[in-house]
């Protein structure tokens, strides 16, 4: 199949790996773009080194399109911007700020820009600004999140922009693919569902939070601040629930490392950012695999009328892959 | 066409309105009816008169089958519960706490008997307990709210539960609920989307703010106090906001009586529920038109493949009815 996305980023599948900061780095990136979907490296607040180094990794192990996001407020940006430009990664996503000042030197390299947004006024503004397509990321999806969810967003954000609106949260399986379609995505984004790949660098233990989540394993901290986030329910995830109650948004100074700790192994103290669709995620698979099941769910349950599909709902014939049958 | 929602409710087109308190009486219920799906009156925390009184209305209005919602924390459920198995009211949603008290003498009735659950656990709990069927609503619908979205919730109950999944919250036109029924369901609820309907009791100035919201117009209050509700932006909203931010919780009394005054026409000192999806709500129609112009939609895109409506996405060409083309 082909969408304006996959001719966009040069990919087989319209699927792009979400960039999770601490989590997705060159390894993961190059297993996702060989499947035939968009691998991300995530800069996070990574150093220009670091993140230069990741993307030679992933560019040895792969010749595909791979890509890049750019956390806006990282305090390496200014340096970091530029390089991406010169290394001419295909494809880069942004996140936490606008991307206003890099555009011109990122499209003059030829690379797509690809701006995260959760809201349709923002969206907006990224096309007016020269942005090739957008992510339309509902509050559903682990990590910083914003207010709306799937639902609504990704049908607002289709009305407000013509560029391909890439729906991100709450999909994993091909129910989601199919339903985001539905509302008007020409692409999706995991990052969930890659959390819990074999390629993925995080801890066994994080992993394995991840498969065993069922549906209201996630929090969200960080709301009294305005900068919530969605994570697996622990001890840490719960001491920062406490303390916001408490002194109404001290949460930003706990945060600080948590990310990395859960990523190392430590599922206690650690913050495990996933998304409420960790409950779907039910085996540790490779990206290949997963890749390869999320479009044989898709070609199964492509096309069907809503008759068929009332059917099949009702004999719960959409267990397959994941844990079902 | 034929769901096992239509078939258990008796009903032509799977297709509920929801129980909204002060704003669903007989009339609007009756027109939905009428149109095919179901109309519920919503009990909320009315008496027991009001809610025979409204049952009879609807009755005189429609043959169709009618349904009630039951609030469970009403200080009169004892009296209405018993009385709506008399009155053989043909389906029961209930929130706001279990039925299982009064699922024996609904059924005895012939009462049909669907709980509104915002998780798999409560789903698989009501199931247990005789429950017909479900809404499973997420929490970008409007009123109380709870932690899921759409995506995350309907598959993850539907892999709990046998019986039928109706999906509730982002769903306003035809690609809400394709996209709900890509995800497992077999009929959907709305609220937002006939709250602006012609037969809606809610004063005018109401519907006009629905009909002009945006995607980012709602917002959620009540979260510290445990018990979130999602309504329009307004002089109001953001008074109970500023309030929780400096004492916590203390917005439960400032609540009381604010829908009321919203539905009588005070848009700004009143509390206008409603869902994210108020922005794909531009027009207000009578029940009918909502109802004929969602399966307009639901045929002309139903039976897509994924290729096809990565087409149909890209020219954007699903602007139909609701303000578009």
């Amino acid at each position: 199949m082909e969408t304006r996305v996959t001719r966009l980023l040069g990919i087989e599948k319209p699927v792009l790996q979400g960039g999770m900061a601490w989590v997705s780095e060159g390894r993961l990136a190059a297993a996702v773009s060989n499947a035939g979907g968009l691998g991300i490296i995530a800069c996070g607040a990574a150093e220009p080194e670091w993140v230069e180094e990741q993307v030679k990794l992933a560019r040895s192990l792969t010749d595909k399109p791979i890509g890049c996001n750019v956390m806006m407020m990282s305090p390496y940006v200014a340096q970091i911007a530029p390089m991406l430009a010169e290394l001419k990664v295909d494809v880069i996503t942004t996140g936490a700020g606008s991307p206003s000042d890099y555009i011109p030197i990122w499209k003059e390299a030829g690379c797509k820009v690809v701006p995260v947004i959760p809201s349709a006024a923002l969206a907006k503004r990224m096309e007016r600004i020269g942005a090739d397509a957008v992510v339309a990321e509902g509050c559903e999806s682990g990590g910083h999140i914003g207010e709306l969810t799937t639902m609504a967003l990704i049908p607002a954000v289709c009305e407000a922009v013509s560029i391909p609106v890439i729906a991100a949260g709450g999909i994993a399986d091909g129910r989601g693919l199919l339903a985001a379609f539905a509302l008007g995505a020409e692409g999706v984004q995991m990052g969930t569902r890659f959390l819990a790949s074999e390629e993925c660098r995080v801890a066994q233990a994080y992993k394995d939070k991840v498969v065993a989540a069922k549906d209201s394993d996630t929090i969200v901290t960080g709301r009294a601040g305005g900068h919530p986030v969605r994570q697996l329910k622990n001890a840490f995830a719960r001491k920062v629930k406490a303390a916001e109650s408490e002194s109404g948004a001290a949460e930003e100074l706990v945060l600080a490392g948590s990310l990395r700790r859960a990523v190392e192994g430590d599922v206690t103290g650690g913050s495990m950012m996933a998304g409420q669709i960790a409950c779907l995620v039910k085996e540790q698979k490779t990206c290949k695999q997963i890749i390869d099941d999320l479009f044989e769910q898709v070609e199964a349950w492509s096309g069907l009328s809503l008759q068929q599909m009332a059917d099949r709902n009702a004999s719960r014939s959409w267990f397959c892959g994941e844990g079902g049958e």
